[in-house]
């Protein structure tokens, strides 16, 4: 490849690229890309989030990029490349928040991020001296996300990037609603690895009441503990998770197939009456 | 987060930190880890063993730790987070050996380390100081774990940690017992990722005779060679491998499955009468 | 173990260190190797391209390599451990072209390296400075592969590594072949976690006609798109992979169960009559 330039003078300590996508670990894309970013960025600290994100689920990754992200160090750049759309005409972009930078398609896998984070600016992945000189079609990760990823953490500023968007891809993410009789309606937003069904109602949503019952998939769970290990073998439960999301679980088990749920499915909350 | 407070200056290089978990990789929790780890130690370098120990596996996650942290540099922190009882009252331990540091809880997931390595002195995780000012009740790799082991790693003394522990916790690692007439009596204490099945036998133990045959599964197995490529396409047989222990394989295929047999049946090893 | 002495001192900055291997990740063999190469280099850089090649798969692993390496940066040490025949008298063996060293078994790995790059010399692994002083039969990767791959990186020049090996081991890579009546025969050569079907009929042998079909499979396939946003949902589709390579895929499904190719299967591409 041809090495493209670098306009501006790298930090002296670039901060790190850390990665989503959804290209699994057996093939050799994953390592072309981290190739080109340490081939622009010498030394470059590249951390997996995961590589395992269901091909082209674009919720998924959304999902688990808003609950690491946070976690990382000032100025991370999140390079995100779960990307449906590559080589049509959907835009390639850069995130510039308060915190952090997130590089990759415009296709609604940074709705989490506009939802919670103090987005500055975004700006389109146009400048040509920052990708690569030849751009396949099917494998923008290589070619333009990895490369620009490494010259946004090498400094390079984002007026140099590309032109401002504002109007950037989303999906819906509906807030649970409130029924006038106390329940709330909210829905599944993620199953993740022990099988642990994540909803988007929120501990704050819950403390107002007490004595809640949760239904979903047909099936009501009641029982309410602190952590996994106060429920017994096999049970299922709800219980307040790491990021501050209400979840059912199963101790030993994996709750999202016992309950027959999946992403989107709805979920009820009753007070107790 | 609030970031802890780095009490005494950290050191110029600080040695690598080893992650061992059962989170898998389809989550942000590795990530949430890893990024915590460098927000408090930025530049540290972060090693992934594995994070596919079985869910809830403390003994997998045991013996991973015992093959792999002996090849690691002096004062590597080696980080296991396999936690069933998070949140409970077990407690949160670092242990100090002559030539690395194990942060995790206490589970019994040292009991490897306790019993082949030289233990200064035991720690338990308790000054605030080292951890985020949240602990949610769930996710103590992020919110307890990775911080604590960053801050060691970054040159805190083991007096600042916390309290000394003196009875870890520990599950019991039989040792082969030889009988009278001359048989071993082991069992098996891993199936590894190509089905070889590792035994508790030493290849010490079977040096004073020959021509062993070796029982499991209901099965015996005669044959032994010194390397895989010895055997026969599909045929069992018994090697040295490289851990020290005596092994199972099966030439291109899945020794365990092919013998039925799983982690702590039993293996009886019979010399030549 | 006994640190390997350095003959030479390290270089400032040692390029960095990528690994392949077959070894999965749920054990701790991938984890010893990376202990091994950061105890001989401090502060080495090791990237990994993937573990979850087949086991023994000498021929994925070769592409996966070729996929992978041309985008690392110049210098960089590229460790590739599928070794069936580890413990026998295959050699063990570096390659040193004019961008790159490789470090590996000498069972046929390396054989695409051969083919497209410009190899300047080969030496066998065989100086015990830089191996283990103990190497076990059965695990080449920790005690001779990683050992020989850190030190190479320190900056050893190749003549202290062993003598130079003239005969390399390679396995067939037919090109395709074309027919008198403009027909091209060629086959598969990887098929990607995604299902992708590649093969070895490249971009520039389909240039000089059109209307192209593909038999495979005992199927054909005539729709011929930039890239995968253009087909519909579940039509096979012909491309120009990221590779330069003919590739057969199937919007969100996978191409390879489909049609019922593998590795090394016959493709036949027809142009318009």
């Amino acid at each position: 490849m041809t090495k493209p330039v670098i306009l501006h003078p790298p930090r002296n300590n670039p901060p790190p690229i850390s990665l989503i996508t959804d290209f699994g670990l057996s093939d050799g894309y994953v390592g072309a890309m981290k190739g080109v970013i340490i081939d622009v960025l010498p030394w470059g600290q590249v951390i997996d989030i995961t590589h395992d994100i269901e091909p082209q689920n674009i919720r998924q990754a959304a999902f688990v990029l808003h609950t690491a992200a946070p976690h990382f160090p000032q100025c991370t750049v999140h390079l995100v490349v779960v990307d449906p759309g590559v080589g049509t005409d959907r835009r390639s972009i850069a995130v510039y928040t308060d915190e952090a930078v997130f590089v990759g398609p415009d296709n609604g896998v940074f709705t989490w991020i506009y939802k919670t984070w103090n987005v500055r600016e975004i700006r389109e992945l146009q400048n040509p001296y920052y990708r690569r000189a030849r751009v396949s079609a099917t494998f923008h990760g290589r070619d333009l996300f990895a490369p620009f990823a490494a010259h946004i953490a090498a400094g390079v500023p984002a007026p140099s990037i590309g032109p401002v968007v504002d109007n950037p891809v989303t999906f819906d993410i509906p807030d649970p609603s409130r029924q006038p009789h106390g329940d709330i309606q909210g829905h599944v937003i993620h199953i993740d690895f022990f099988g642990n069904v994540i909803t988007n109602i929120t501990a704050k949503m819950l403390a107002d009441a007490s004595g809640w019952t949760f239904e979903l998939g047909g099936q009501a769970v009641s029982a309410f503990y602190r952590t996994y290990a106060y429920a017994d073998e096999g049970e299922l439960f709800a219980l307040i998770g790491s990021q501050g999301f209400l979840e059912i679980a199963m101790r030993n088990g994996h709750a999202a197939q016992r309950l027959g749920v999946d992403r989107c499915d709805p979920v009820i909350a009753r007070p107790a009456s």
